[in-house]
C-alpha cells in the first residue's frame, strides 16, 4: 500500500495507541467521579488539554474537547453566531470553506441569517480587500479556512483576522487539515476560534478540539452535563484525548522536519506529473500550499476511474474532499475558484504523511502516467482531444 | 479497588478492545474513501450498525452512529422538535430525564416551544394516566428515560409510548442505562427513537448511538459530509464503533445471566443496608428497577462525604448523576421524586456490574454501615437526631 490520502485520514501512530491503553480497561474511570479513579482521568483529560493547547499557542482553559471537525466547526460557526444574535444576523464564510461550515452556514441563512459567500481567486485564495468590503455593521462572524483540504492552499488568516478585529467582527478559522502539519498559533493568527482534528495528525479519530479565545462567549451545540466548564456535554472519550495529548506532542516535535521533507516530495510530485502528463493541471496555489499536498484536474478523464485504477496499483487517493468522495458531484471548491465542472471531474488529491517515501513518490510518477494514457484511450471525453502537451500549464482553466 | 459505579462508566471487555485494535495503526481508512482500506472500514462500520441493531431490534438502516449519549438524546429532542414545528410546538418530558434530554428541553422553551415536564411518584414512575391529560393538539413529541441512573426505576414505557402513538405523537426514550443491560426492544417498546451509549455495556466511550425509526425525519444536530445518511456529519470514528458493535454482541450474550446475578447481588445489599443502618431510605422502585442498580438517600450525612469515606475503602460510587456529581447541587431527580433537598443531599447509589462478586458485596456490607457511624458521629445535621432505628422504611420521604 502506498498511502496517497492524509486529508481524509491518518494512521495512529504507535506512541500514540501505547498512550491510550491504558484507559480503555485500567484506568478507566469517569473524570466526573469523585475517586481516584476518576481523578486519573480527569488529570489525564487536564494533561492532553495542555499537550493540544500547546500545539496552537493556546491557553489549557481555551480548548474545548469535541469528537469530530464537524463538531468543532458547527459549534464554532452557530455557536457563535447564536450568541451574538442581538448584536447582528450577518455572517461571512469563504466558498472554499468545508462543508462542516458551509451547511450551518446555509442552516443560518435558513434561520433567519444574512450570508455573505467571499469568492476566492484561481488558486482559492481569499482577498482581504474583499473581506473587508462584505463586512456590515450586522456582521458579527467571519469563517475562512486557514488550509484547504482539496486543494492545499493556505489562506492569509492573520490578514484576514486583523481585518475582522478592526471591525469588531469574531473570526473562526478551520484548522482541520493544517493544525499538526504546519505551524498553526492562535494568538499569531489573531483568531477568537479554531477547529483542529485528530485524526489529522496520527491521532485517533473520535477526538477533535476547539480553540475558543478566553471571554468569547458561545452558545453550546450538545447541552447536558458539566463537562468541558459547560460548553459541550457528555461523558469525555478519555482515550481518544489522551491519544489526541500525545500526538499534538509529536507533531510538534516532528513538524519542521516533516515540512522540509514533504514539500520536496510534493514538488517532484508536481514537477514529474505536470512533466509527464499532458492536459493536468494543478489545483491551489503553487507556493502557498500545504507541505505535503498535491491536487491536480486532469483533462479528459474522471477522478473515480483514477481512484478505482490507482488502487488496483495499491495507490490510495483522493478526489475532491473525503466527506464528498462518495457523493460524486463536482467540487464547490474547485468550481468557486473557476475550474469548468467537466475539468472538475477529472480531480485527484494527493496528500502525503510522514511515512512516505521518496520511492512511494517514484512509484507513483511511474504508474500514474500509464494509467492517466489507458484512461484517456477509453474515455469519452477524450474524442476531442487533440492531443496538444502544455507543458507547464498548471493552473486552473478560469 | 471495588467499581460500584458502572452508571458512570464500565470499564472495556478484553475481547472489544481485541475487537477494536486493528483499526487505529492498521485498518485505518475513512469509510467514505473509494479504495480498499476505505471499503474495509465501511464494512466494519456496517457491520457494527447490524450488531447495535440487533442489540435493540432495531433495521441496521436505523442505527445513526454518535459519539455519546447526550449527543444521541440532543438530536433526537431538538431535532425531532425542529422536524415537526410546523405540526406544533409542544413537547412533554418528565422531570427524572437526564440533564441531556432536561437542558435541551430548557433550550426548545428559549425557542418558543411550550414543554411541559411530567410529574413522578415517589418511586419516580411517569404516570401513563398524568401523561394522556398532558398531550395537546399542539403535541408533536415525548420523551421519557426508560430506567434512571440515578434511582434505577424502569418506566412503563410502552403503555406511555401507546399513548402517544393514540395520538399521533412522537415518543423518544433515553435508554443509556438500560441498554445492553436489561432487554431493550425498540418494537416491543414501540417508540420512534431511542438512545444508548456503548461504555455502559463495556463497550468504549466516544460511541453511542441513536435509533431513529424508519420514516421518522428529524433535523441533524452536526452539519457537514453525508455520513450516517447525511443524518449526522463527522469521520466515523470506526474503532470505538467496532468496539460498540462487539461489546453490543457481548451484552445481548451475557445478559440473561447477568441479570440474575446481579439482581440477587442488589436484593442482598438493600436488605443488609437497610437492616444494618438506621435513617437509610432506597431511592426508586423496589422491584421495578435495574438489576445491580441499589441507590439510597442516607440521613443527615452528605453524599460527597460518604463517596469519599467508601473510596478511602477502595469501594468506588455515586452520588446522584454521573455528571452531576461535581455540580453539587440536590439532585433534580430526586427533588422531583418528593425527597427533600436535606435528605437528597444523602445521596448514594452503587450500580453493579459482570465483574463485581458477592464478596464485594459483603465486602461493602461490611464497611458502608461502620462509615455512616462514623460520618454521623462528626455529622453537624446528625446533632438533632433520634438514632431510632427505622428498620425497613425504605421508601424516600414525601
Amino acid at each position: 500500500m502506498r498511502y496517497f490520502d492524509h486529508m481524509a485520514t491518518c494512521p495512529v501512530k504507535k506512541e500514540v495507541l501505547d498512550a491510550m491503553l491504558p484507559y480503555f480497561s485500567e484506568d478507566f474511570g469517569n473524570p466526573m467521579s469523585l475517586y481516584p479513579l476518576g481523578q486519573k482521568s480527569k488529570d489525564a483529560l487536564e494533561e492532553a488539554r495542555a499537550q493540544v493547547a500547546a500545539l496552537v499557542g493556546a491557553k489549557p482553559q481555551e480548548i474545548i474537547f469535541t469528537a469530530s471537525g464537524a463538531e468543532s466547526n458547527n459549534t464554532a460557526l452557530r455557536g457563535l453566531a447564536y450568541a451574538n444574535r442581538q448584536k447582528g444576523t450577518h455572517i461571512i464564510v469563504s466558498k472554499v470553506e468545508h462543508h462542516s461550515i458551509l451547511n450551518p452556514a446555509r442552516i443560518l441563512e435558513k434561520e433567519g441569517f444574512a450570508v455573505t459567500y467571499l469568492p476566492v481567486d484561481k488558486y482559492g485564495l481569499v482577498d482581504p480587500g474583499f473581506l473587508e468590503k462584505a463586512i456590515t455593521k450586522e456582521t458579527t462572524l467571519i469563517s475562512v479556512i486557514h488550509a484547504s483540504p482539496e486543494v492545499g492552499t493556505i489562506e492569509p488568516i492573520k490578514e484576514l483576522a486583523a481585518i475582522a478585529k478592526k471591525h469588531g467582527v469574531l473570526f473562526h478559522t478551520d484548522a482541520v487539515a493544517s493544525a499538526g502539519n504546519i505551524p498553526v498559533n492562535v494568538e499569531g493568527l489573531g483568531v477568537n476560534s479554531l477547529s483542529l482534528s485528530a485524526h489529522e495528525f496520527y491521532g485517533p479519530k473520535g477526538a477533535a478540539a476547539l480553540y475558543l479565545k478566553s471571554g468569547t462567549r458561545i452558545v453550546p451545540l450538545i447541552y447536558g452535563g458539566i463537562q468541558e466548564s459547560g460548553r459541550r456535554a457528555g461523558t469525555e472519550n478519555i482515550p481518544a484525548i489522551v491519544g489526541m495529548g500525545k500526538a499534538a506532542e509529536l507533531a510538534a516535535a516532528a513538524m519542521a522536519g516533516n515540512m522540509e521533507r514533504l514539500a520536496a516530495f510534493r514538488d517532484k510530485l508536481v514537477k514529474g506529473a505536470t512533466e509527464k502528463i499532458t492536459s493536468i493541471y494543478l489545483t491551489g496555489h503553487p507556493e502557498r500550499r500545504l507541505p505535503g499536498h498535491a491536487s491536480f484536474c486532469v483533462e479528459f478523464i474522471e477522478g473515480e476511474a483514477q481512484l478505482l485504477m490507482l488502487a488496483a496499483k495499491g495507490i490510495y487517493a483522493a478526489s475532491g474532499s473525503a466527506c464528498s468522495s462518495k457523493a460524486l458531484k463536482a467540487s464547490p471548491v474547485l468550481l468557486s475558484m473557476g475550474v469548468s465542472s467537466e475539468l472538475a471531474q477529472g480531480s485527484v488529491v494527493f496528500s502525503m504523511g510522514e511515512e512516505n517515501t521518496e520511492e512511494d513518490v517514484d512509484y507513483l510518477l511511474d504508474e500514474f502516467p500509464k494509467l492517466v494514457n489507458r484512461l484517456r484511450e477509453i474515455s469519452p471525453y477524450a474524442k476531442g482531444w487533440s492531443g496538444v502537451k502544455e507543458k507547464g500549464a498548471c493552473i486552473p482553466k478560469n
